[in-house]
């Protein structure tokens, strides 16, 4: 078993010994304790030891510690130390976007080419995509002229397209191949990473069907593909959006989608293993999204400035929003100086309306994206979120009724912060709902606007209702 | 392919034409397309043409169809148009918690057990845990002894657990076994629907390794399992937390990861479709617990009444958070009834502070879940916080200052509205950076507390700081 914390060197074995009872004391995890000990040998330049960890992680593992350093400086050194060319290639590869660029900042185009030579295509396509264009423009002339050809088609496809995360190594064989002549083939095949199933193609190279290692093993060896292949199988475009390609291997339990281009070819497969990365990717945006920032902000690497600048503009909107609320309240002055009560109520109604509205687009925008909630529910939905609203804003009212009834010894005084509530939750519960579904409608991602537009919608038209309720009632009981 | 609005009937031929239309004008998916299609069907009672559509979607489809409709009625009505005992089985299983109950009701024991034939041992424990306890003890005594008792077992490990989520059925085989024999009992094993690997035991029945299914394909015949298998393989226990399970198989891109029990004996395998599911379902839990409400409130079909009772404890904390909010802004009643313009910057403070702090900590949060942040960069990560808090408050509240001197013709009072927001940013940042990490440390659910805590707790101090400035500042130009 790969064991991060196994460590022969006697220097070592003391310092991860003290660190093991770290961590049955504080619950930290393993890769916690691989990162303290790295921290701590570079600090000390042992250089010898950290060669020794270094080489026994898992090059997922070599690439987060990579990601977790300070600085550029100790990231390349942590890189240098990777023992063999491939395993830096795939090293590279599971780096972010940022990172690369910076440990391979010293090689020379030969070296990053002989590194990419044990890469598979497609996240070649990705590595040169974030390299310099110069470098770039340096190593695929010295590339293998086929591969360097797949890798150019590869970074064509724009970014968030089944094109761009798939993989063009997978075995597709015409109909007529035997099954034995298909366990040759794939006895041959090297760079097969990815063989779950072999793809069959008609004389035009599209998909016919797809035939399982295992049919391949059952069967006859002199059958002919075309008599034991699956037909019924699900494909996606090149152009088909990858949060598209996710729910569909996700909803069919598959393990890999072919890819067909534009004119019915079958050019590429996406394996499981990348639409789990896409669905983490996807759901990390969305939940960004709704708090006002974007994906580059969680790679902790990045500069404050950089975050600074993601946050400003929801930032922005939100001040400009809560500048008109506070206009408002400045507006109902008169009241507020007559009666200062009021005040201590206007907290409540904003910040309990923003919270339901919160809860309602949450579980809205969340099953669009999960698949339980579709555009063809909205008036379901709609009135489901309404008729909680309802409940809960009788209740919470009814607490305010009392709350303020009992502070201020008027029923009349209750009534006006319990019917604000009331009103405010059945216009946040609307709101919160047929936003994120319009957008959604409308091809606008639900997440982006949802969150920020509603708590401030809800903050303006919470404060408006209460305030222009108090005045109301003010002036009925002048 | 499978194409859900393929349908050969000219009745359903006609309609479905017309909603294809509709799907390219208003972006509907295929699958509302499909749902529009079997709730007008079921309107007008046409079960031939409902037969016809149903019995030509994918089990999993069937299953979404179902968990869409709105009565209990409507819901049996589809799962009986489905043909064959098997597929039954299948759409049983993808179905959710509530729904199995529903769709069985009317069939006997005996009928169960049928469907249950074709279906994973995992699978069938999550159906028998779900169906109500009599039936459950009626169903068992009928399945073959072996069979019932793996299922009783995975019924006993806890939710959430590596052992409730695994696979009993993978292909184990001793080292001694010849590549020949291999293949032979892979064309025996018949519920082998997840092989990619065989596993390799020793003895003792503990692991040794595993042979992918290509390897055994490129040996000579003869060659035993332990000359060829390879040895560094990750393993979990039972008691693995799934998404700690999750975190592994997609770090390292797996296809399946094995899990021991406590004497270290292979028990079973968790595949990565099931850790799809995982990650999909614990990226929900977090994104619905930072807005104050729980899983089951994702499940359209809940009623009401259950949202309400999910969604009110942290409404409830929230309308006390808030009243002692409120009570804050009455104490400091004859600042602002001296000074009214003070409110109207009331709702900037703390809507700007909240929103920073949910900034902060849905990135801790997301990072944490996705391995991105880990324990060990506390410091590093609240002091990133703390530099973005600063730049943000300093150009915000820069902002503010200039409002607030332009609007009252005062660069104190301007200091005062900017200054207080620069504090509170400075707060907020920390409060919500250091929350979710400490909860993490100490084993809670960061995504618990984070957001309704964060929320409620900048909003109390917000009002205290702003104030007490403003108080401060009256009193010094009184």
């Amino acid at each position: 078993m790969i064991d991060p914390v196994k460590i022969t060197d006697p220097t070592v074995e003391e310092d991860t010994q003290s660190e093991a009872l770290l961590m049955e004391n504080s619950h930290q995890s393993k890769f916690d304790v691989v990162l303290l000990s790295v921290r701590r040998l570079l600090k000390r330049g042992a250089m010898a030891n950290l060669t020794n960890l270094i080489n026994r992680l898992h090059p997922a593992d070599i690439a987060r510690v990579i990601m977790h350093l300070d600085s550029p400086q100790e990231r390349q050194t942590i890189f240098e130390l990777v023992e063999g060319i491939p395993e830096q290639g795939q090293v590279v590869s599971e780096l972010s976007e940022e990172m690369i660029p910076q440990v391979l900042e010293d090689r020379n185009a030969a070296e990053i080419t002989w590194m990419l030579r044990s890469v598979p295509a497609d996240d070649v396509a990705y590595i040169l995509g974030v390299l310099p264009d110069e470098r770039t423009q340096e190593i695929l002339p010295l590339m293998k002229a086929e591969e360097s050809q797949e890798v150019v088609n590869l970074m064509a496809y724009p970014k968030g397209t089944a094109g761009s995360i798939m993989t063009t190594e997978f075995l597709a064989l015409p109909e007529g191949t035997t099954a034995q002549e298909a366990i040759q083939r794939l006895q041959q095949a090297t760079k097969a990473e990815t063989v779950f199933y072999i793809y069959v193609t008609d004389p035009n190279e599209k998909l016919s069907g797809v035939v399982s290692l295992r049919e391949l093993l059952v069967v006859a060896p002199t059958t002919p593909l075309k008599n034991m292949l699956t037909r019924e199988v699900l494909s996606v475009t090149v152009d088909t959006d990858q949060e598209e390609v996710a729910r569909q291997v996700a909803t069919y339990n598959l393990l890999a989608i072919p890819v067909v281009g534009d004119d019915g070819r079958l050019v590429g497969i996406i394996t499981v293993d990348d639409v789990v990365d896409v669905i983490r990717e996807e759901d990390t945006k969305d939940m960004l999204k709704m708090a006002g920032t974007a994906e580059e902000d969680a790679e902790m690497h990045r500069s404050s400035l950089q975050a600074v600048g993601l946050r400003l503009p929801w930032l922005f909107t939100n001040l400009v929003g809560s500048l008109v609320s506070g206009f408002i309240l400045w507006w109902f002055r008169f009241t507020i100086q007559e009666v200062v009560v009021i005040v201590a109520f206007i907290p409540v109604i904003a910040a309990m309306s923003g919270n339901l509205g919160l809860q309602s687009s949450t579980l809205i925008i969340r099953g669009l994206a999960t698949g339980r909630v579709d555009l063809s529910d909205i008036w379901k939905v709609v009135s489901r979120e309404l008729r909680i609203g309802l409940a809960l804003g009788v209740i919470c009212g009814t607490l305010l009724l009392m709350v303020g009834w009992a502070w201020q010894g008027s029923g009349v005084f209750g009534a006006v912060v319990g019917g604000a509530l009331l009103i405010t939750f059945l216009i946040s519960a609307s709101l919160a709902t047929v936003t994120p579904l319009m957008l959604k409608r409308f091809k606008i991602d639900p997440a982006v606007a949802a969150g920020p537009f509603i708590t401030t919608a809800m903050d303006i038209t919470g404060v408006t209702i209460y305030l222009g309720l108090a005045t109301m009632m003010l002036e009925h009981f002048r």
